[in-house]
């Protein structure tokens, strides 16, 4: 990187995250089907973080960030505010290194995510379901615990233990064209695209993000940063706002985002069950939609899609009306 | 094999099937994990042919016995009376092959399953939905045709064919000490115990079955064959009656077959939806819900379990009412 790029986990900080992380996390599969690919013209390879450890990419940076704390930071744990993913990949990283982690949710989460964040030992605070009640309550948490904050996504060690997605998605697949991740806070896509930017600069990443929660997209193409407000989307991962450290690094290392309807997610979403057998969240469905609107612009191309994530709701599956 | 031992492909067969699918099938992956390992108190391996080519095992079966054809009998296609797995797996197989498959499908079948047929370029023919309007429809179609009729399980050819699936497994994961697998027509588990039969002796052979279609067990038990008679399970593939080829086979190899509720084979596939992140149809969860339902004849042992299929309906989901 030249002396204006932003902050950004170097290549080395990614591999020394790799080392860290692999006893601990699972290396997914990397799964294709003839079925969707000749559905839409191109051939994709999707790397199964779906499978990982608590269902999701999030147990990567979760673990890298811990892992990567001084024995007196670890001793008073660490704290988060989180409704989703991160919140059950934190608390299950915190339980493996022996450590608290407490978990700042708003009132109004499901009892299922509550229950699955509380199963991997997390130690619970809810508190009202706006983002000033969650920084302040997540503030007295901290001042009360001594604990350490991790933020989702807004940290180089998240953004480099995510990056070990793209890392091992490259190893096995060596000749993809075009790498694929959906994006929302982005330390999955900053991850990725500094992972394809080290490792295979000829790669085009393109990331996929909701036309209702289209904040990326926005701040990309006005290289300013917008938050996301209101975002009203099936794809609930993918409804917080860019981070100062992830838009930068979208900015200098991401090709192009590109959106679309919340149809097509659920098309995608039942494809990749169907056809493929296996349990995506909507928010890993997004780049597979993007691939069916936009199927030009994969044409013959080697693709590869990080499916995020698996923690779909059982109970509320979006085409049973 | 002793000169008592039933007709059964050898080894050698066994080994010919595998050469002559393998660039025709997916080798599938094996999946873990540790929180369903953590439940039942064993380390359960799961071969997922639910991610095999037409979503089942059956493609092994159907490959095998087409492409053992000589060019004289391939030249009138294949027939088959199913409406499961089977005649999605011989309409595809035969497409690859370029022949012709005639599929005799009860008039009650799904519209999925038709469309599904029909999409692998199966020739359908409905017929009343009784056992003898099929087998009467198919010889009227045979005739008609001269087609060569491939039984879902009762030919050595399927049976050689299916056994690939453990003989993977086993490649895989040497050191298991139980392989089990859902009994229906028993193609799939004679193709199981004479795999590590041959493979690996030692291994004990469990088959599950719901005890709502237990006339495997019932003729296990009694070493007579019984015929499945209103069996009354979810897991639709497990409906049928063991067959003259398969029953022998099984009564030699098999170590034990254990029957379980509908209600355990409900929890176990949704176990698998949920924390495995993959789609499983009913039957293919039947193995597990045996190791829910009797988990000391499981403790603390390496247990292979082939995932069937993951043919189910994602409108009706069974636990959703």
């Amino acid at each position: 990187m030249n002396p204006s790029s932003p902050p950004a986990p170097t290549l080395l900080d990614i591999e020394n995250a790799h080392r860290l992380i692999r006893p601990f996390i699972h290396r997914t599969p990397i799964l294709s089907c003839e079925g969707i690919n000749h559905m839409v013209g191109c051939k994709i390879w999707f790397k199964c973080e779906n499978m990982q450890k608590v269902g999701a990419f999030k147990a990567r940076g979760a673990t890298n960030a811990i892992r990567s704390l001084e024995p007196v930071q670890l001793k008073q744990g660490v704290a988060t505010h989180s409704s989703g993913n991160h919140a059950q990949a934190l608390s299950w990283a915190a339980s493996l290194a022996g450590i608290k982690a407490h978990i700042v949710m708003p009132s109004n989460s499901s009892t299922v995510k509550v229950d699955a964040v509380r199963s991997y030992g997390g130690n619970i605070t809810l508190c009202e379901p706006t983002l000033e009640a969650r920084e302040s309550t997540l503030a007295s948490v901290i001042e009360q615990t001594g604990a350490f904050e991790i933020h989702p996504y807004n940290n180089l060690k998240i953004i480099a233990g995510q990056a070990t997605a793209t890392v091992e998605l490259l190893e096995d697949k060596d000749d993809l064209e075009i790498v694929m991740a959906p994006v929302g806070g982005g330390g999955l896509l900053s991850g990725t695209a500094l992972a394809c930017h080290y490792l295979a600069p000829n790669i085009k990443v393109i990331a996929a993000e909701p036309a209702q929660a289209d904040d990326a997209f926005r701040s990309f193409t006005q290289k300013t940063f917008i938050p996301s407000i209101h975002p009203d989307t099936i794809a609930d991962g993918l409804r917080t706002s860019l981070g100062s450290l992830t838009f930068p690094i979208i900015l200098a290392f991401v090709d192009q985002i590109v959106t679309v309807s919340e149809a097509s997610i659920i098309v995608a979403m039942r494809l990749l069950w169907e056809r493929m057998k296996v349990i995506v969240e909507p928010s890993s469905a997004v780049p597979l939609a993007v691939i069916m609107e936009n199927p030009e612009l994969f044409r013959n191309k080697k693709t590869g899609i990080i499916l995020s994530g698996g923690n779909a709701d059982l109970d509320q599956l979006p085409w049973i009306i």
